[in-house]
């Protein structure tokens, strides 16, 4: 059969291993979805989706629809990001922040002809993947625990060829939670500016900040709005990741390509899903509601995981998930196994987050409404990991 | 500025000369989005996305939601296409048709390395721009005017070369609205086993065929599901089109990789689309009234621009647009603008749709819930190219 072989060296996740847990006492930590598989979405926005389907809005978005979504988010952009949209600064709606990030890395590569992209890792597998798929070179610029996974801005320039495309950055970095400083992204800017270099920023976590660390949207450093590609997803700041919809912000020369791409491969947004996020932008209340919970949930469940003997569980300054170090235990296969056995818990095994990341593993916290779900499951994964090591 | 340099040769409808129509007089036939931008959709409909919405289905889509949708479209595609999904035949549920068509095209080139995508003209913009911008090469095989825009299955193979991997089929054609005899789908599929080639078929306009036609489903034929890839778009049947929802069917072993690649992309689909395609399903009677009106209006509508000296309009078999020869007048630009000016009616140029379509116009009948506006428009059409021509 002939299909692109590029598609053989694909990552995609295995999930055969959670097969085995239990219907009933299974607990899966998997879930980038907030508070999923529960309920309880904020009224607001489901009457704005029941005013929509009653109001007939179930074309392609009319004018209106994208004009209140629109401004919603400009407002947002301003308020939060610093970040202006004007004839140089321009907004793409996408089908979620996954898309967002594809078309932006895809603007700046040429398929198969050598263009290499720059990804930290640990990192999101789908960042990995866009450049298989889209015929270009993954480089890695490892990150390193000693430091906290902080970016080395002379490691990653070492990285850069005459080939280098572009860097992606998730910040928050994604799976680890990292927030730069502003002095480390400034340098990051020189170095861009430098090289020429384009960056493509994933900020799908840049609200779920704990601990009150101060947030730097990197596009709004002088001078980057030029060479940055912002990838926004709220369907994690407004929970609203099933309704897909996320925007990228970006030079308005790269903008109305991704356009005309956007337009050939999902056409427009769901006019439903536009309204959703428009409402629940007017109704930032819950974000901040959530961003408590799940970090009062972060202490808890980090205290439960890192009093683990042999086992490393840094608090996380962003994010949904802890990054737990368990490779003094075996291969994050082998624990991942164990858990399903043992604690009937599935977590996500390091390995799917990059290379050099084996013996780790990526565990939700965000999911389930309820704290003690999570708790429980963090418990049973410390008594398994005892017992493993005969210590129970 | 560093970018995929494909893209400069992309195809992007240019819309400004239609920001001259008056707000209040003007209409756009245009929009393949049906009785756009009217409302009045079923309440059965609606009514779904309601209940959806009050049970908290805003996550990513549930078992349940996934089972609901896969047994309503696998009962469709048993009971009009013929297909049975099974271990070797498998569907892949994406965010709208377009999508569909790009990840099956994709999924059967390798970029920039000389993969050729046969494509008939005229055709829908975005099946060129999807291989361009994939790094591959579009070939073009166009119909003609002469014996009703039928496929020569002949001089289809002379397009073939040792790069060619795959063909794109739209069924029943777009723009043009041509549905295929068995017996020339027979021969296609002869000719693709001598010639061991892929198929891509997009048949989001298969319940939109007129005058009691049998229509014939592709990957229904004897041994054509291990060739094809079949797109299926329920926002033209089932009036979805901003739901963004569509299927593909086809070898397990091709849509398992795209599955891997949508899962990339766009993630798992919108359940609130899923719940409202599963349920339009269980509706299907309002697919044929609106069938119905469609070619009472096609029938109506037709008369009027045929009429028109020097202008030819046959009757589509198929489709919500007609395909308007204006060759003896002038160019395609040249007549939109005039109708835009005299007419104050947008139509499409036919150079849209690709090579040797200049002096044709793509007019579609399905916009408007009102026949009036429709039959308006068109009357308004045949007053301006006579005066065009000196003879009102």
């Amino acid at each position: 059969m002939r299909y692109d072989k590029n598609w053989k060296s694909l990552y995609f996740p295995d999930f055969s291993p959670f097969e085995r847990l239990d219907p009933e006492r299974g607990i899966m930590l998997m879930s980038a979805d907030m508070f999923a598989p529960d309920g309880d979405f904020p009224q607001e926005v489901k009457d704005a989706i029941h005013r929509a389907v009653d109001d007939d809005l179930l074309h392609y978005p009319s004018g209106r629809v994208q004009a209140d979504f629109e401004a919603a988010v400009a407002q947002k952009l301003a308020d939060f990001n610093q970040i202006r949209l004007d004839e140089n600064t321009r907004l793409l709606t996408v089908p979620g922040s996954a898309f967002g990030l594809f078309l932006s890395i895809r603007v700046l590569v040429d398929p198969n002809r050598d263009s290499e992209v720059i990804n930290f890792t640990p990192t999101f597998a789908e960042n990995m993947n866009d450049v298989t798929m889209m015929g270009a070179k993954n480089v890695f610029c490892p990150l390193s625990a000693e430091n906290g996974y902080q970016i080395e801005v002379e490691q990653l320039e070492r990285c850069v060829t005459a080939n280098t495309r572009c860097i992606v950055l998730t910040h928050p970095a994604n799976p680890i939670g990292t927030v730069y400083p502003r002095e480390t992204l400034e340098k990051l800017a020189d170095m861009l500016r430098r090289r020429d270099l384009f960056v493509v920023v994933d900020q799908v976590f840049e609200r779920s900040v704990y601990d009150g660390r101060e947030y730097t949207t990197f596009a709004s450093l002088p001078g980057m709005a030029e060479r940055t590609l912002t990838v926004f997803g709220p369907s994690k700041e407004l929970r609203l990741s099933g309704l897909r919809i996320g925007y990228v912000v970006g030079p308005a020369e790269l903008i109305d390509k991704m356009r005309v791409a956007a337009n050939n491969y999902v056409g427009l947004p769901n006019p439903l899903s536009m309204v959703a996020c428009a409402e629940a932008y007017r109704h930032l209340e819950y974000t901040e509601q959530w961003r408590r919970i799940l970090e009062n949930r972060r202490n808890k469940a980090q205290k439960i995981l890192d009093a683990i003997p042999n086992v490393s569980c840094p608090l996380p300054p962003a994010g949904f998930s802890f990054w737990l170090d368990v490779s003094r235990l075996g291969s994050s296969d082998e624990i991942v196994a164990y858990l399903v056995e043992h604690a009937q818990v599935g977590v996500g095994p390091g390995h799917w987050f990059g290379i050099n990341c084996d013996g780790y593993l990526r565990v939700m916290f965000a999911c389930y409404k309820d704290d003690e779900t999570v708790y429980e499951a963090c418990r049973r994964i410390a008594a398994a990991l005892k017992k493993f090591q005969g210590l129970a």
